[in-house]
This record gives C-alpha cells, structure tokens and sequence, in this order.
C-alpha cells in the first residue's frame, strides 16, 4: 500500500529535508502540493515529480483530493492550529512541523483537537527518534539513581543561516523566537531520556538583533521525578565551538552523551562506581544515529496505514511539553528567575 | 621586618597547608599556637619550630602576647565571629579561613567587626589569587560584550576525603555544608573574573548521607552587569570526571578557562570574532598558577606590615558576598528555584 502525501508550505525544508525523507521510504509517495506563493510550488513539484494537476491553489482544494493520506504541512508556526482543524474537518491525518505552535494557548487548542479525534495527528519532532536515546536508556540503570544533569547546546551565531531569511522567524509571532525553534528539539531529546520538567528558573537574552527576541537561555530545571539540572541554549554567539551535550550523574556513576558536530560520531561515554576510588574504566560507544526525519515518516506511516493514532510518538501533548519549558522559561527571565511550574495539558 | 604569626586552631589545613605558606615566606614567622587539643598544639608547634612556651593554653593568653603580630585561625565555621572580635579586643589583626561565616548573620557581624576597626581583617579565600583571574581580565576585552557563562565544578565523592571525619563537617551547624565549604572558593573565582551576582535561582540535593546536607547545586544567575549563566557544583557524585571549568560568551567570541585537575596546567583558551564565519584560530594558553596559599599570605603580610586594612585583597565585604550566593541558593532551593536577591553588606 503506497500513502500519497500531501505537501502544505513548500519552503526550504520541506524541499531540502522532507522530500529527500518521503522520496525514501518506499510506501510513502510525495502527490500534491500547495504554497500561498503557487510559482514556488510549481518548483517544488516538479523536483518531487508531483504532476502539475495536483499543485492547488488553495489548501482546502488539496484537502479535497480524495487520494491523499495524510498532510505534511510546513508553515509559519502560528498557522498549526488552523491547518490542523481544517485536516480534521477534512478527515486527512495530518503532522506539522516543530515547535507545536506559536503560543501555550494555540498549542492547547492542539491537543484538544487530537483528542476529538481519532484521526493521526502528529507533530515532527525528529530529534525524539535519535536511537541515541534508546541507547542511553539502556546504559542508565548501571548508573544507579539519577540525581543530575547539565545539558548544554551552544554554538556561534552563523551568518549564512539559510533560515534566517524567513519571513515568520525574522518577525516572531511565536513565543521565544530561535529559543522555541530549535529549543523544542533540544527539550525533546532531554524529556525522552530524563522524563517531564516540573519547574524552570531562568535567564534569556537577546544577542543579536537578527533574532527579533531574545535568542540565549540559561536556565535551572527541577524535573517530575525530583531529578535536577541546569539547560543552556544558544547560537547567538560570537565565534566558540559548536557544542552540544548531556551530562548525566548518578550516585553509581555518569554518562555523558557528546553529540557536537565536530565529533566524527555522537559519543556516549560512562563509567561506573559509587566514587572516586571505586571508579570503573570508561565504555565509549559512538552512534550510527539514524536519518530522524525518515525514522518519523514512517512512524507516522505506520499510525496512518493502522488508523491507530496511539502509535504517533510525538502526539500534540507532547509537543506541548516541549514548548511549555521554553514558555516557563521565557516567563520565569521576566522576573528574575522565577520559579516557574511547566503548564501541563 | 619580621611579623610573628599566631596560629589558632592546629589542625589539617594548618599542618599541611598553612604553616608550609608561612615558613615559605621571609618575613613571616610562625610564633604562636593554641589548640583546644593543646596536644595537637604541641605537635604543631614541634613541626613548626614554635617554643613550647609560646603553646597556650586559651586563646586569650596567646594574643596577649605582645610579640604576635597578626593572628591566622583555622577555627569551626561558627567559631569565626568570636574569635575576630577577640582579637580587635587585643588589638591583634587577624586572617581566617573561609567561608567567612555559618551564617549570614553572623558573616554580617563579621564584616560590622571589621567596619569598626582598622586593623587588618582578612578572609583567607586562596582563590582570589589565582593569576589566571588576571589573566582572564587581560583577554576578556577582546571578545567583546560579555552575554553568559557556564561555570561548573563536578567530581566524584571522595570516599577518602580526609576533611570528611572532622566532626564539624560531619555536622555541620553551618549553612550549605560542603556546597558552601567549598563553593565559596568557587564563587570567589566567578565574581574576581566576571563581577557581583544579583539574582540566584537553583536546586540543590543530597546525594551522600555522610555530608549532613545538601551536596549538589545546579542554579542560575543574573549578575548585576546583567550577564546571565549557569553556576553548578558539586563532588558527591558517583564515578564521574573531576572537572572545573568557566566558559564565557561574548557577542564577539568566547574564553574556556579549564582548570580541571586531569590538565598538565590550567588552560585558558579564547577564541575572538562575531560569528562563525569569522572565528579566529583558537589560542590557548597554559597557566603556571601562583601558589596561591602563599600569595594570600604575602597579601595579609603586606597590610599588617603597612598597617593599612585597604590593602586586603579577600576583606569580609567580599567574602561575604561568595556566602551570601550560597545562601541564596539554598532559600531558593526551597522554593523549587525561587529567584532570590542576593543579600547585600
């Protein structure tokens, strides 16, 4: 059984990551295509051999296409909530692209739409399918009792950022600016090995103009289980290494997961021991990671052809999630610091 | 010039740490001792070359000899207040080991005690005299508005830590236990380099029943420049890297100062440009690190020998501001990350 998609916001990346993705998984075949500008569309169509009659001149005319599966919309964050109601009304399964949404507000609104129905409804977060997270999972119970952690993803601000241009990110509408956009991902990999964050305390910034708002965070978590950290994000930076990893300690041990581009491979290092003289000889293990934004096609392949929305791993609540940490935490910078309780759905 | 010096307190840290200081230093000379063991002190003053009649038998009798020019005490944290107010009474100027105080209130009569007199006072808080502060300040121009920081310091438990059996710690009527017996010295390095905190908002937790409170603190900080970071701590770890390290980030590069006791020497590596487009090679410098016991001393030398209390590198005003973080840290702690102003003198 092939699944015909169809393609909502043909910009950058669904032309340079989502095509590439659809055009490998075989069941899944890329078969009409919409953009508010219909020229950019032409383009995108005709690179992803969707024929000319299936490119539309309006959303709702695609959602009408009886052979379409399911919806793969890219679009200005704040347009989620809409595209959304309008593929339910539509009876189309839809994902959209990270963050959820533009506000708290619009996410909840959501949730609430994928709980009335039963059709598939998922959010593309691909960083939630790195098999590192399984590997880690496998390795933490040797470390005994998780206490901490630090995550740190920071890098320089990069002048040739191909997204940088867009319209939506130069003028945020949604909250938190670049801190949402790529800082979903990173809350997403955290919460999949460490589980939900209960309070944020911290501080953000705005380095550079270019962002629109603030674009660096600095900030403490306490997360359900009683387990504490700090999260540290940012590419607003002058030149610095580009680094991004997860320290993670236990009362029998630490593991550290290295995933910094300069490394040939994302790194999982631990040791064992409940201290210094009982330490263990350090295991490295380097990761093949998988291509993640494949790994999510197909899984939301799978919950389409099954019509069983339970197997959606990134559903809409928790995608909320991940954005209601950067809310909490743009509230909490507000006022110094606040301790701030992650809104739950 | 020879300023005799009276030591109160015979314990570890005078043994191995102090009286080496002192007789390293021409000027100084080590003259007096008292215990609340005076068998300890006998020991002491045998190793120390003290006479045996210079070995008292209280605290008064040894600062009312004439003779002794300042008095040096390594005294129980709670035990700091007493004895500089004693020591003003017999006109003696006096060095203590840090932290300054148990208690914010008491930290507070310490640096009013200080107020009222001009004699030297001084806090013997060691890192203050690092040469890589110095070193640091030098670079920091070049990259630019400093933004953040990540500043971190974790180890493993040391389950042979010889500072663990004594009963004061074990036990500690003072305020943060380990987090701030050996935070202050980190704190103190922080605001040498990068200036006051503001605000605090962090967690901390036990992880080892032996240190009597919490023993791990994960937190963020706005300073009253308005740079914004991360501030955590701790060595009661499972196995895990010893590892110490300030990262600073500026909008025109970033300084690495890692001085993680697996280096050769501490490094500091700085890096300058406004993006990474522009990011210079790195440079990296190697520190040979002053001793900086010795150097506390010299410094404490000089201001008695000048009789001019302006000339203490570490007076209480200022370590009262490395407790004053801690105790912010931990009053927020139990708020779930409440932000906290840091108390002012």
């Amino acid at each position: 059984m092939t699944l015909n998609v169809g393609i909502v916001g043909t910009g950058i990346f669904a032309s340079d990551a989502h095509l590439p993705a659809i055009q490998a998984i075989d069941k899944l075949k890329p078969a009409a295509a919409y953009n508010r500008t219909k020229s950019k569309a032409d383009v995108f169509a005709e690179k992803a051999g969707i024929p000319s009659g299936n490119v539309y001149e309006s959303v709702d005319a695609l959602l009408e296409n009886p052979e379409i599966d399911f919806v793969d919309a890219l679009l200005p964050v704040q347009s989620n909530v809409d595209i959304i109601r309008n593929a339910i009304k539509h009876e189309k399964p839809i994902v959209i692209e990270k963050p959820i949404a533009a506000n708290m507000k619009q996410a909840r609104e959501i949730v609430e739409l994928a709980s009335s129905t039963d059709l598939p409804i998922g959010i593309l977060e691909q960083w939630a399918f790195f098999s590192s997270i399984n590997k880690l999972r496998e390795i933490l119970p040797q470390i005994g009792n998780i206490v901490s952690f630090t995550y740190k993803a920071t890098g320089p601000w990069n002048a040739n950022n191909k997204y940088l241009a867009t319209a939506w990110r130069q003028n945020p509408e949604h909250i938190g600016g670049f801190l949402s956009d790529g800082g979903v991902h990173q809350l997403a990999l955290l919460t999949e090995i460490l589980g939900h964050v209960e309070y944020v305390s911290g501080h953000t910034r705005q380095v550079r103009k270019e962002s629109g708002t603030d674009d660096i965070l600095f900030s403490s978590l306490k997360l359900t289980s009683g387990v504490i950290g700090t999260f540290t994000y940012g590419s607003a930076f002058g030149a610095t290494d580009k680094s991004t990893s997860l320290v993670i300690y236990a009362d029998n041990g630490s593991v550290t997961y290295d995933f910094s581009p300069s490394l040939p491979k994302p790194t999982i290092t631990y040791q064992t021991g409940a201290n210094a003289q009982e330490a263990s000889e350090k295991t490295v293990i380097e990761i093949d990671e998988v291509n993640a934004i494949q790994e999510e096609f197909k899984n939301f392949a799978s919950a389409v052809e099954a019509k069983d929305k339970s197997l959606v791993v990134v559903p809409p609540a928790k995608a909320f999630h991940h954005l209601a940490i950067i809310a909490a935490a743009l509230e909490s910078s507000k006022n110094n610091g606040s301790s701030v309780k992650v809104e739950v759905v």
